[in-house]
Parts: structure tokens; sequence; C-alpha cells
């Protein structure tokens, strides 16, 4: 598999001089995890995909909201051939929760093999979210084949728009549903995906163990200062305060198995990013922040920066916990086994986090490329080992 | 002066059509004052100050966060003369507060006649504010002296960056040293400016009636979501909760003379505001909403959305509400007569809000553009009627 250390991108100086403190330095884990990604389609795929491993990860659970979105076993069967000529990473597909959804779609989504989980959107609360859901009710049927054919169920946790709901409280308004959900269909496995609040973060602690949690590395490095008037830092549900970034390191450090990696990576092009590209109107900047190439670095900076500002304390960060969070504890979850290939990180031939390109020739000139999380910013390099 | 209803710019096209439950149709006014404007140097200046009178504004207070900052007499004079040559807007000069002010400048400034207050920046919180206040007690000699000479105290009423400090607590934050400054300095009169919580709004009602405070136009739209992901919608401060938007209504159309027009109006580059033109990266978007153009029929457009929405009643809204939140409050707490000039506003000849050119002839390729708040939206015509 390549080598993010030694990557032949123009962008990516090495930094020779190095930072001190670097406590993963030289760490053998086994490969990462990423149990929430959006890969697109088209040549966002393309450029897309072939990171994945760059992060450090060998299996990807894969959001279903294409334009249109992916609500057929067929749709999502021929998505993942189509991924699969991007990358060697294991992939589990999921289904778009739709009103077109029925109890014997669920059926045959098990019977695939190829379905892993169902997606839930609230509709109009993030990017291809239009086709969402508006009402829980009528999806009861569904939940109920859910649990029977023990299909996980994927939970955009943000209550929709309305008077009283901003980005800042939708999640925390979300919470009621998903106890109401848990005590109805009490087997069915459910994530609330990217939780970026310490409420949500108790919440899934007083639920029974089949509900469960994906942080994103972004989460635990931003609060809503990072976001407003930063485009590149703009994703739903948008970071919170410091003390939900505090409880989301606690939970990503705990070893608790509820809380583990998902990115929620999510590329756009740059001109969408910076709500376009035309040079007498700004429009509204696209949500999403991509982290793909460097899912596992990313998370060992967040844990050793809020180790160096003395939120979380060394010693958390054991192997079980770093392996749980990274990959062990999702698994387990998602009834995965580990492929037994390994990762080595590394400080020393650091990398600094470039932008990459998307499409042809043309792409320097029109925006054509996908600026990452924290571009520019040095960041530990990885490399597999077996 | 300019009639805006018959702009000549080719952005702005009038909408035939119309919308229904226009309440301002016809309505004569007083000159508007505003009471807090950036209006820049060189080029930006000359695309800036031309456009108060288009916002039915013959008087404004000039915020002095030019680079270097405005510390000095001669420097407001000349800067006072230079803005002359762009508008015949009659300006009140500030001064920053800044180490190097004494209480003799204090005095040389009152003796001026030119110099109205001095504005203080909390070091960081905004747009050229590097110079800014760290410690109020330095200035406790020159509070005293301006307290004496009976200047204003212009206060940006965020609490500096700190851990548990954000855009969303900042000003609430403030409160304290407001209510500390106004304790040690009863006579001082003392602007918060630009205030955006309900907070703020309640502990100016809690000061002597020397204490007040601006509100602008763009905070009686918008909230917290409107900023995440919008450039054009980003300032300092930041747009907060539906709950805080609804209290500066409330306070804007209460008729109490504490909170009068301040617009905040600050252009930037259109480059600057999506965080540059760079086709390679986003770097942080610049802080600001541009209104000038548009200050009075902003306030209108608020104050008739709210009673759309049923937040403020129509009652409310009767000719000294509106006549003392657009000038007559301002002008009687600065000691301002009114010049007597009038103004027509207007739902026939309506616009849509056009970008601005700034400087020469590459404007067009160079996103040498600045874009207002609103750009696009359909906004009440203006005219002077004397």
């Amino acid at each position: 598999m390549a080598t993010v250390g030694t990557s032949s991108s123009d962008d990516a100086k090495s930094h020779a001089a190095g930072r001190t403190g670097r406590l993963f330095d030289g760490l053998s884990l086994p490969a990462s995890a990423d149990f929430h990604v959006h890969l697109r389609d088209g040549e966002m795929m393309a450029a897309v995909a072939p990171t994945i491993v760059r992060g450090g990860v060998d299996v990807v659970f894969v959001m279903p909201n294409l334009v249109p979105p992916i609500t057929t076993v067929e749709h999502a069967f021929a998505y993942q051939q189509a991924i699969a000529k991007h990358t060697d990473a294991q992939t589990l597909m999921s289904l778009y929760l739709h009103p077109s959804i029925t109890p014997d779609t669920i059926k045959q989504a098990k019977k695939s093999g190829v379905i892993f989980g169902v997606k839930s959107y609230p509709a109009g609360v993030t990017t291809n979210s239009a086709s969402g859901v508006v009402n829980y009710e009528q999806f009861y049927p569904v939940f109920q084949a859910m649990e029977e054919e023990d299909l996980v169920l994927n939970l955009h946790g943000e209550a929709p728009p309305a008077d009283d709901i901003t980005v800042l409280n939708a999640e925390e308004a979300f919470l009621p549903t998903l106890f109401d959900l848990h005590k109805r269909f009490p087997r069915l496995r459910i994530v609330l995906e990217h939780c970026t609040t310490g409420a949500a973060v108790e919440a899934v602690a007083k639920c029974g163990p089949n509900v469960v949690a994906t942080i994103t590395p972004h989460h635990m490095f931003l609060i809503i200062d990072d976001v407003v008037g930063d485009p590149i830092n703009f994703c739903k549900p948008v970071a919170k305060l410091p003390a939900d970034r505090l409880a989301l390191l606690k939970a990503a450090t705990s070893g608790n198995p509820k809380y583990f990696l998902g990115t929620d990576s999510a590329p756009h092009l740059l001109g969408a990013k910076r709500g376009g590209l035309d040079m007498h109107q700004v429009g509204k900047c696209a949500a999403g922040v991509f982290t793909q190439p460097y899912a596992t670095q990313l998370v060992l900076e967040a844990f050793e920066a809020a180790v160096a500002k003395g939120v979380v304390k060394q010693e958390q960060l054991n192997l079980t916990t770093l392996e749980g969070f990274l990959g062990d504890f999702g698994r387990k979850f998602y009834r995965v086994e580990p492929s037994g290939r390994r990762i080595k990180i590394s400080a020393k031939g650091e990398q600094v986090v470039p932008s990459i390109q998307v499409g042809g020739s043309n792409a320097n000139s029109s925006g054509q490329v996908i600026i990452p999380f924290r571009q520019n910013n040095p960041i530990y390099s990885l490399e597999w080992t077996s």
C-alpha cells in the first residue's frame, strides 16, 4: 500500500526540523477503521477513494447521500463496485432512509451481505439531505425489520429546522428522539453519528450497549470560533463549545467501546467551500470537512494536543484505548474481522497537509481542488508495514 | 442629494411586481444618523463614503480602526478632510483608545470640536484590533479626563480571547466591565456598540441614562445559523440566538432613547470576505458586514419582517419610535443638531441590493467589489426630498 511519508505531492514538504513532544513517533497499530465516510461519485470519488489507505484505514462505512440517494440494494452494490476501482479498502455499504424503503428492502439488504446500515438524515440539515426524514413514525415498520434482521441504524442526530432550533442546539434537541427510538426498538443497533456535544456523549452512555457513537477528528480540534469565518472548518453538525470538545476528547480516550472513529470526511471542491468562484457574489459555503487521507494521523494529533493542553492525561493513551477508538470498538460493533494489516506512525517523515487535485488538466485554474482540514499544518507520517 | 430609487447601477433592477405588506411605502422621515461606520481609506473610502447618503443618512460617527489607528487629533482631522472629498455627510470623528493617548490628548480632542468619542477595542477581537486594550485600568486617568471633558467612550463590548470565552459568550462576559466602568465614572457617557444579545440590552437598561447602545440592522436579521457557512454574514460580534435577535428588535422598536442606530457597516473586498482568491487554499474570512448604502432601508425591512413574523407589534412602529431609533435618540446623546433635511421611503421604485465596485478598470476580473448585506434581495428605495 501507499506510503504517505513518501508522498509525491508537490505541496507535501517534509519538516526536517520536527516538533517536540511527539508522543506517537514509531507507534505500530493495527489498520484503522473509519465508520463514516463520504466518497461521492465521478471525478470526486476518483480523487478521494484512493486516499482512504493514506489515512491508515482499511475498512470504511460508506454513506449513501449521493444525488439521487442510494435507496436500493442494486444501487448500493453498483456503488460499491465503482468505489472498488479506486481503492482496495473494504467497503461497508448503507442505504438512505427514505419512504421507498420497505421491510422487504431491509430483508434484501441483509441477504446481500453488502449493506451494513441504514442512514437517517433529518430533512434539510446537511449536504444532500433534501430527501431526508420529516417524521420517524412512518419508518417504525422499517426499524422493526432492521431490528429483526440486525441491520444498524445510523442517525444524523440533529433536530430539523424550526423557530427555536439553531445549529447550536439541534443535536441536543434530537436526543429525546434517540431515547425514544432506543426504547421502541431496544435490540436495534444504533449509531449516533459524528456527535459534537457533551449532551450527546452522555445520552449515548445512558443507553444500552447497542447504542454507540462515532466521533470525528475535526470535532476534537474545533470549537464554534473556528467555524465562523472559516469555510474549511464548516460542517454539519457544527463544532460547539470548548466544554463539548473536551467531552468528545474524554469519550474518545475513555476506552469505552461505545465511542469510535467515524471521520465524516466530506470532500467538496474549493469553489463550493468558499461560496462559489463568482467574482461578484458569494453564496453559501458547502458543509463538510475533508480528513480522509489523515484519518488516523489527525486523531493522534488531536489526542497529543489534548495532552499538551492538560485536558487529557497521557496515561489514558495506552494501546488498548488507541486501538479501540481507531478500529477495534467499531469493528466489534459492526462485526467486521480485522484484516491483520498494520501501520506505523512516524514523526520523522512528518508531512504538511496538502490540497488534492480533482479531475483533469485544467484543474489548476478553476478551483478543482479539495482543501483538507488543517491544510499546510504539519502532521505525522504513516506507513503500512504489513 | 442622490436618489437611490433611480440609481444607475447595472445590477439594480427595479422590481415592477412589488411585494405585499409594505408598511413604509411613502413614509417621510428626517434624515437618519448612523453612529457607527467604518469608512476605511484610499480606494475603499472613495467607494464607500459616497454611499452614506444613499442610506438616507446625513451624519456619521466614524470609527478610528485604520492601520495605523487614529490616536491623535491631527490624524483624525486629516482623516475627516479626506472623507469630506467623497461625501457631504457630517462626520463625527473618534480616537482609538491606545496607551499613547493621555488626559492631555483628551483635552486637545475636546477643544478640536471634531472628535466626539474614543473607541475601545479589546485586543484581538475584530478587524484591526491588534493595538487594542488588554487592561482597562491603565486607562482610568484617560477615562477621568473624558468624563471631565464630556467625551463619549465607545466600547466594543467583547471579552478578549480566553479558554472559556467564545464568540458566543464574549459579549455577555464583557458586561461586568461595562458595569464597573459605569460605576467608576458615573458621569462618563458610554456607548455599548453593536450589541447582539438580550443580556447586553438588559445591562444597558440597568445603567444610568448616560449609558446607551447602538444596534445594527444586520443583527436584527441574523442568527448564528446565518453566519456559519456564509462569509458575507460574518462579523464581530457574531449574530447570536433567535431570542437575542428578538431582544434587539424589541429594544429598537421600544421608543427607549437608550437604543439607536449604528450600522457598524464594515466594507471588505470580496477576496477578503471569502478567505482569499487563491485557487489552492482558503484563509480566514474578514469580519464585517457592509450596509452603508441601505442603512435606513435595512432597518425598515427588519422592522417590517419582525411585524410579519408577529414578534413586533405594528403599533410599536409609530413615527416617534422610528425617528427616534433612526436618528433623534443618537443625535440627542451626541448633542448634534438635526440638519432639517428629509427623506422619503418608497416601495414603488424598489431596488435589488447590488455589489459595489472598488478602484479602477481591472475591477471586474479581480474580486475588487464589496458585497453588501442581503445582496440581490429587494429593498425599499429612498429619495432625499429636502
